[in-house]
């Protein structure tokens, strides 16, 4: 890339999304910034994010070998072949300092290596127990026998480390969204702490989920990301307006919009829950 | 997954796309299956692969250290962090069999790791000469200095890792239907080898540009792309058909439209023409 370019290009901020906007400002007013509706925005993002992951998954059939752990062997014994492409991703993307960053979360944290670029100061806005927070076990698991046999249809192309790569992808952007329960929980209890504060010294988890529980916006959320599987899902033709393709979708959106309702919101919460049990430590 | 769920989806074989249907069949009916309406097809939704990559790379701003040699020092000297962070991913998916496809294409194919898993049958449709035809370098050059500064926003996130991770993703989508331009030829050769077997003898590149053009497809895949951008690019929101957020994309439509006149479609005939001088050596 020209060095001019990159210089007239980098003196600008770029506003995004709260990941990316909010949280790149210094700590002192990360706080002023930290919304409920700047998460929401950022939330509602990544939906986009998820759809078009499992649209592009769904472009391979299932490809059983990719998940059998007989189907090869190899020094270091990684199971299966998308445990040894995950693994080893993420311990390309570590070296590269992916997991500096709180929102990004390992599925396999042993053994990763270190980040080896210079670190980068992301601003402290959640408490430090937070680290002890992460629910990806759970992620591969009902992502992988839940969802997956789900949308995918049946089949074996013999593209088994690209199902594995697109497999990461989902994995990836589903454990990003619902790890930033730890950002909603943060911005509830800054808004609500007198509510928050003795059920979480009571570890209350009943009446935690209670507060943490909005029913109206979980509907909203189940209904947009439905909407936006039929929109992203969708055949487009050009000067063709007929109704030929109309409810076809590349991945079925009641499919995401039940996977949504049944695991990704009670997910977010648990970590909610989990995150706001450690908040006064 | 439960075993019992692989052996009932495994029995039944999906239909998706030429590189995963047609191309899945025993050779010697693969002539047969391979046409040009067909070949067409799996461009058309590889169009939808490529927008949903620059859409979420637009969703990092440019992130510069990213492309900075200078940024940081690791044993090996990978040159910038997306070098690394695309030469060790290649690694990991050639050791998990992804350039056993001939449809794929690695930009760093030195070194490059042997497969480790065992060989899968992808029917041999090409001329073996294919495999010589590479134009990645040309991709990474046209997306990084092209096509990037056009569609990222300025400013600085920290997410570098992450940045190179979609770069990568970009790149694979393009460079894979770039390359499908060896299936076109092949199938356009198949079609009308009596007006292509003089100009491919005679060495006569222009001749072969010529029969490969057809400005009126061009034009609508210019169209189409660009459509796909604004459909998959813009803001869903739930109950509201206000105009509020139209013409908001998130990757201007006519700037992807723009790069395939100007890169993508030139690219796939430079292939095109590369794989016929070689089509009947």
């Amino acid at each position: 890339m020209d060095v001019s370019v990159v210089i007239v290009l980098i003196l600008v901020r770029w506003t995004c999304s709260i990941s990316e906007v909010e949280m790149v400002k210094a700590d002192s007013d990360v706080s002023d910034r930290l919304t409920l509706e700047s998460v929401r925005d950022s939330l509602i993002r990544q939906e986009g994010s998820i759809v078009f992951s499992l649209i592009e998954r769904a472009k391979f059939p299932l490809n059983a070998p990719t998940y059998d752990p007989s189907y090869f062997s190899m020094p270091g014994s990684y199971g299966s072949l998308v445990e040894l492409v995950v693994k080893q991703t993420e311990a390309v993307q570590a070296k590269a300092g992916r997991y500096e960053n709180p929102e990004e979360h390992p599925f396999f944290p042993d053994d990763l290596p270190p980040s080896q670029v210079p670190p980068h100061k992301y601003p402290r806005v959640l408490n430090p127990a937070a680290v002890f927070v992460n629910v990806n076990k759970k992620i591969w698991d009902v992502y992988f026998n839940k969802l997956l046999p789900l949308f995918v249809a049946p089949g074996d192309d013999g593209n088994y480390a690209s199902t594995a790569a697109r497999d990461l992808e989902c994995l990836q952007v589903l454990s990003r969204r619902i790890h930033y329960g730890k950002l909603v929980a943060e911005v509830k209890f800054r808004d609500e702490w007198k509510h928050y504060e003795p059920p979480i010294r009571a570890r209350d988890k009943k009446t935690l989920m209670d507060l943490l529980t909005a029913p109206a916006v979980e509907k909203a959320v189940k209904k947009r990301v439905a909407k936006k599987a039929s929109i992203f899902g969708q055949e487009v033709k050009v000067g063709d307006d007929s109704d030929e393709n109309k409810g076809k979708y590349k991945v079925d959106p009641a499919v995401v919009s039940r996977f949504y309702g049944d695991w990704v919101i009670p997910l977010t919460k648990d970590v909610e829950v989990q995150y706001l049990l450690r908040r006064l430590d």
